[in-house]
């Protein structure tokens, strides 16, 4: 199987020093070094580089070199071998200092110029904030008050931000401005590591590959388009800061956001990075804000009391660790929104997600608007549901087109039968942490896969005024739903006004 | 599962009196008889009927109830219930005579009279004439000759006609001559028994009962359309028959033009019987006959030399049983055809039939053109085969979408996979000689799967042409394909002349 190369994806990154910011935390040492570790190991690191830990916690090279050789041998995803690996700790330096102060700074442009020398690299650097939010604005600021943030010919500059980019509306447009006073907006990769390359690579290549789907693809012949992320998990370790956040903003404002730009924008006129997040963005700003009477009519919030999943019994939200007893923070989102362009006006567009739910899974079900005549009678074909595509994004990932055909016999009785497919045929993915692809993305300044802020803002602007009323009218019935049902009733009431249902959807296997 | 009735067809047919023409031939015993009993099993036949054979052989009622009784001991496709069988044999009825005399025809008058009168029955009569095409018009001339044809309330007559209806256009038209003297259009039931009511439904329901494959079935997303009907077997018992016939007059002329109308038609405005044939009318004629010099270049002709198929060896069609030595009867044809409309124009479809070629199948591939837009780079694209959609109607009936899918990797590789479903899923088709649905929809004055003439005459129209340039221009190369091969190299030559190959599909089984 020959592999076919994306903007030069075959080649490695551009040589480059990486530091990360946040180098004691747990993200780091689960995700951030295996993926690091493993993109070495597929040669799409380049052969000549730096990584560089910055933190508060004690340490110099020598012990910061012992703790990664000792944390990759936990983490990997990988067997890890030694001639790759002793490479790799080799090229491993270790800054100590508070983010606050400009001597950490200091220490760090002195260690960049080191390890540049050391290893005769060029001017590129990559700093990943692996670290709290507030301190984004910050680290940014510190880093352009010792002229680490400026560019020059080979010597790019580029900074990964994690979520969550802001609180709200105004706390992003403030984190925003704080980073373009000191960087440009072409230097700045937000990350959503949610997604992943895969599937939106997928849905791309699914809408845009094949010729038989964009011809139906738009309000003429789609009803609505349903969105669902469901989790059985519950908030698990981040209760201190999901009780802060809540799904729309843990959920919908970055990732269910983006899923659904995906489905419903235009073709790009390329899959370069900008080609692509223009199209996204159009779509975005084309999803109509609600005014507070439609936030009531056209959401609904929920959070989980206890319950039971796969058997066990799980407690309430409020229960949680870290948790407000008296919590009003949602863990259960369904909306309908709007998108009010030409090809999608006056389809709904229902999303929803929630934690402690029925199933794990992320499902786009597209909904096809019922052939235009009862041929076959309408008693026979008011019982079948149109036909319908899903999409499924996981755990299994595949795709079904649920279709019409006659059941065998003497009379016209007519059923849905499933078209699909499973990626699972194709055998197992390689092992991987879900960042490999960003940090290397990042390294050859493809920005395909992270948040513009164009985006980041029209994001915001669906979902505030929508938290804004939620905040203002605080819920009264929480908990809502028990753990381990599909939410609260109101999500069914919600799409049952205009005529729908929510699907869920398993994907078969093929011998 | 509650079955959904069509026009009626829960009902059993209008009570009535069936005449068999042939009714010692093999037609009758192997095929009809037990289809007769099938239906009556089924409580589809009514409750109150009389059959009568009719034939040459000596014979009176009691001798030809004891022989049907041991002919469908044999022949009968499912368990024989006495009781069941007991009625319809005291029903049945022998009347020896030859179809030139009318003696035959007044015994046969009287014979009706009293099966009605004994069982109180309208005055409703179904002839069928499982006899040699040479005495279709004689026998329907002598039915009128003793005014059997004539209808009156509760008194139809309607007669069934066995392929093939004439051997050119001109014997067509002087057999339909011949039989309209005497009996109306609306009487006539040519039967069409190889598609079957199943696959046609199957086409009608998947086409019309989808509302997502009808808005891209049109010359602006597909490219071509193909038909293969393939046959393992060589002619078998039937040289006789065959060497004075070939592939056209056998396969195309009714079989395979019947599928391409039901897959070109515009949707029909109902179900009805004329609805669907007028729309299939419209197709034939919209095909282009072809002048001498588009026969030579859009025909490939065949007839098979000795060869292996399944590991045995097979003898060529010169030394089959009653076949000429050195007959050049085409035992298999390729050819393009267009479709003069608005909605294929430009479209070809490729058709093709054989015997003894690789594969027992009948399939049709639907070519949908390129996506417009190479947008995932032209190397990628260029090695991949555009969308095609694949109707299997035998031996496996079902339905594959081969779509392309983002192979998983970190780069972008596109594959095609196929989105498929085939009727197996559904379990055991009921036991059927395929003879059931045609008696049965003649007993409910059903025709959509009877030839309408107007149908039969234009399908002559678009294969006579060839055939009178074939006849004039006999082939100097036969045999020219193996048995067990896909047919001459032409066919493959014709179809490369515009860019196309062509496709066998074998369908996959689900878990």
């Amino acid at each position: 199987m020959s592999q076919q190369p994306l903007t030069g994806h075959e080649r490695p990154g551009d040589a480059c020093t990486i530091v990360i910011f946040g180098a004691s935390g747990d993200l780091t040492k689960r995700k951030l070094l295996p993926a690091l570790y493993n993109l070495k190991a597929l040669k799409l690191l380049p052969d000549n580089f730096a990584v560089i830990g910055v933190a508060v916690t004690d340490g110099n090279d020598e012990l910061y070199r012992q703790k990664i050789t000792s944390d990759i041998k936990e983490f990997a995803t990988r067997p890890v071998d030694d001639t790759c690996w002793n490479d790799f700790a080799a090229r491993s330096y270790y800054v100590q200092g508070d983010f606050n102060s400009q001597g950490t700074f200091e220490h760090l442009s002195a260690k960049i110029a080191d390890a540049q020398k050391t290893w005769n690299l060029p001017g590129n650097v990559l700093f990943y904030l692996a670290v709290s939010p507030t301190f984004f604005g910050k680290v940014v600021e510190q880093l352009h008050g010792v002229g680490l943030t400026t560019e020059a010919p080979n010597a790019w500059r580029r900074v990964i931000i994690e979520k969550p980019f802001g609180h709200d509306l105004a706390s992003a447009r403030a984190l925003n401005e704080d980073l373009s006073k000191h960087i440009n907006e072409s230097q700045i990769y937000r990350i959503d590591h949610y997604l992943g390359k895969e599937t939106v690579q997928n849905i791309m290549v699914f809408r845009f590959g094949n010729s038989v789907f964009e011809p139906i693809w738009n309000r003429r012949y789609i009803e609505y388009v349903q969105i669902t992320v469901a989790e059985q998990l519950g908030v698990e370790l981040r209760g201190g800061y999901y009780d802060h956040s809540g799904v729309v903003r843990d959920m919908v404002q970055n990732h269910i956001l983006s899923v659904l730009s995906l489905i419903a924008m235009e073709p790009p006129s390329s899959i370069s990075g900008d080609s692509v997040r223009n199209e996204k963005v159009k779509v975005l700003e084309a999803i109509r804000p609600m005014e507070p009477e439609e936030v009531l009519a056209n959401t609904v919030r929920g959070q989980y009391g206890a319950g039971i999943i796969d058997g066990k019994n799980v407690p309430a939200y409020r229960t949680e660790p870290d948790v407000d007893p008296n919590s009003n923070t949602e863990t259960f989102v369904a909306m309908k929104l709007e998108v009010d362009n030409w090809r999608w006006a006056e389809v709904p567009f229902y999303i929803r997600s929630g934690k402690r739910l029925a199933a794990h899974t992320t499902q786009i079900v597209i909904g096809f608007r019922r052939a235009p005549l009862m041929l076959f009678g309408q008693e026979v074909q008011n019982n079948i549901t149109p036909n319908r595509l899903v999409i499924h994004v996981q755990p299994d990932e595949g795709i079904t087109l649920d279709i019409h055909a006659k059941r065998p016999g003497p009379n016209i009785n007519i059923t849905n039968v499933p078209l699909d497919f499973t990626y699972a045929d194709f055998g197992e993915h390689t092992a991987a942490t879900g960042y490999e692809t960003l940090l290397y993305d990042c390294m050859v300044g493809d920005p395909t896969l992270f948040h513009r802020y164009d985006s980041v803002d029209a994001s915001w602007r669906i979902v505030n005024p929508i938290l804004d009323v939620w905040h203002a009218l605080p819920a009264r019935d929480f908990p809502n739903y028990e753990a381990g049902s599909w939410g609260p009733e109101a999500a069914d009431h919600l799409i049952q006004k205009t005529g729908h249902a929510w699907h869920h959807y398993q994907i078969q296997h093929k011998l």
